[in-house]
């Protein structure tokens, strides 16, 4: 029988917080292996004693105690879950109790403020910065770019439009994107659309083999996709952003988070909640 | 001088985690105030001195102590963020001990997997996901909904496209789109492309009067965003769901994360990484 551990990430809520603190600390264990569940909205203690059950019969079936990581706000549901049988690490419990004391303040104990609709403010933000993304990808529209908290300038698959739309779920940022198309390289110039919003521009540029390998999942044995049209169209990026001062990361061994959380950084723009 | 706190979140990488159970903890204290900073990528000791001056200096000036959340792996790095100005907790270090005596074994103490590129195949999976949804939003393209892992169906500005974007974002799902229009509603049958894909629809819900509040923004006055025409198609899209067994949830006093958390549990569909 392989080593194995099941690893359950428990919520009262919708077990974000709960899988984020989780993974990054099994990540540190990458020679032993897990079976990862997330079970969200854990919300009364009938169901966190259903939970308690499965969590036993895992125990048993893998011969080794599962490691428990949840965050739940209600004390009664919180002891529901927990069982002799598995390792059992609350988070919120963990802490509450210092910051509580730090603060001369009792905890409201309501549960799911942290992911839910805190107010309809915040909520507009985010699908209004969605819609503003979208009606703004790949330079479709560039009318309204005296919106944009930031255009975000690269050649065509280096990673614009996710990161557009994570900067908008994840802070409400209105993010605009602009494609460097041939056309745009191999002379010195901005294009002239982007040259009234210089101070919005952020770059992004890929290492040529991997955009080789992007675009050739799309476009086989192109031109497009050829390892020197690449080259040449990476090349040429950089030393325009290089020219004009355009801040510039490369994402090519960034996830998404890290390429989002990267430019909230350095550019310094202001999460909208 | 209003009560106020500092609240930091620091990271060796992205903040998110950092972020994410900070934030859970402080929404329990909704009576007081916080000003909330994330520093993300603190991951040398030089860095780490100058944000423990910072610290400092803020304490000084809030005549608070503040509160610093870290999830910091390498362990100088962490020690040199803290002072005694501060409540400092750091959320990796009270955890990895207790996991590496359960599963007997070090902790490899590597910086970033967590939020980084784990492995190119993870990131293809999301950029896939998301260009999927984006060809397949608001029934743009209903060719390839073979390849969907569920399809979204809802009334225009029911929160159809970010939820769709958020799942692939977050858990690398392929979610597709379909508008209900006018046309599909008033009468007893699905709309005919969807027939062939009953068992992946998942109908989105929302409060007449909060979709006509949102659709006001959009139109005001016109037939579209009145009381009475939102009243009129949420009923009907209601009915048909119910009519059709088609699963469904009600958006209005929901975040983007708690419905598509809700859709993946509910629709018992698989994550992509």
């Amino acid at each position: 029988m392989p080593y194995r551990r099941s690893a359950f990430f428990i919520s009262d809520r919708t077990g974000i917080t709960a899988e984020s603190l989780g993974h990054t600390l099994l990540t540190q264990f990458d020679a032993l292996e897990f079976k990862r569940e997330t079970i969200p909205f854990v919300d009364t203690v009938e169901k966190a004693r259903g939970i308690a059950s499965h969590i036993r019969e895992r125990a048993a079936a893998d011969h080794h105690r599962p490691l428990v990581f949840s965050s739940i706000v209600n004390p009664d549901v919180r002891e529901a879950v927990k069982v002799d049988e598995a390792l059992c690490i609350d988070f919120f419990e963990t802490f509450i109790g210092q910051i509580e004391h730090e603060l001369h303040h009792k905890a409201e104990l309501s549960v799911g403020k942290a992911h839910g609709v805190v107010n309809e403010e915040r909520y507009d933000h985010r699908i209004e910065a969605v819609n503003y993304s979208l009606s703004h990808d790949d330079g479709i529209k560039m009318k309204g770019l005296d919106e944009a908290d930031v255009i975000l300038v690269g050649v065509s698959r280096s990673g614009k439009t996710p990161t557009c739309l994570y900067l908008a779920l994840q802070y409400g940022i209105r993010a605009a994107n602009y494609p460097l198309t041939p056309d745009d390289l191999g002379h010195d110039g901005l294009p002239a659309q982007l040259l009234a919003h210089r101070q919005k521009l952020f770059g992004l540029t890929i290492d040529p083999l991997r955009l080789h390998s992007i675009r050739s999942e799309r476009r086989r044995d192109s031109k497009y996709a050829s390892v020197d049209n690449c080259r040449y169209e990476v090349n040429e990026a950089e030393s325009l952003f290089r020219q004009h001062g355009v801040p510039f990361l490369n994402a090519t061994h960034k996830s998404i988070e890290e390429i989002a959380t990267t430019i909230v950084h350095q550019a310094h723009l202001t999460r909208r909640f």
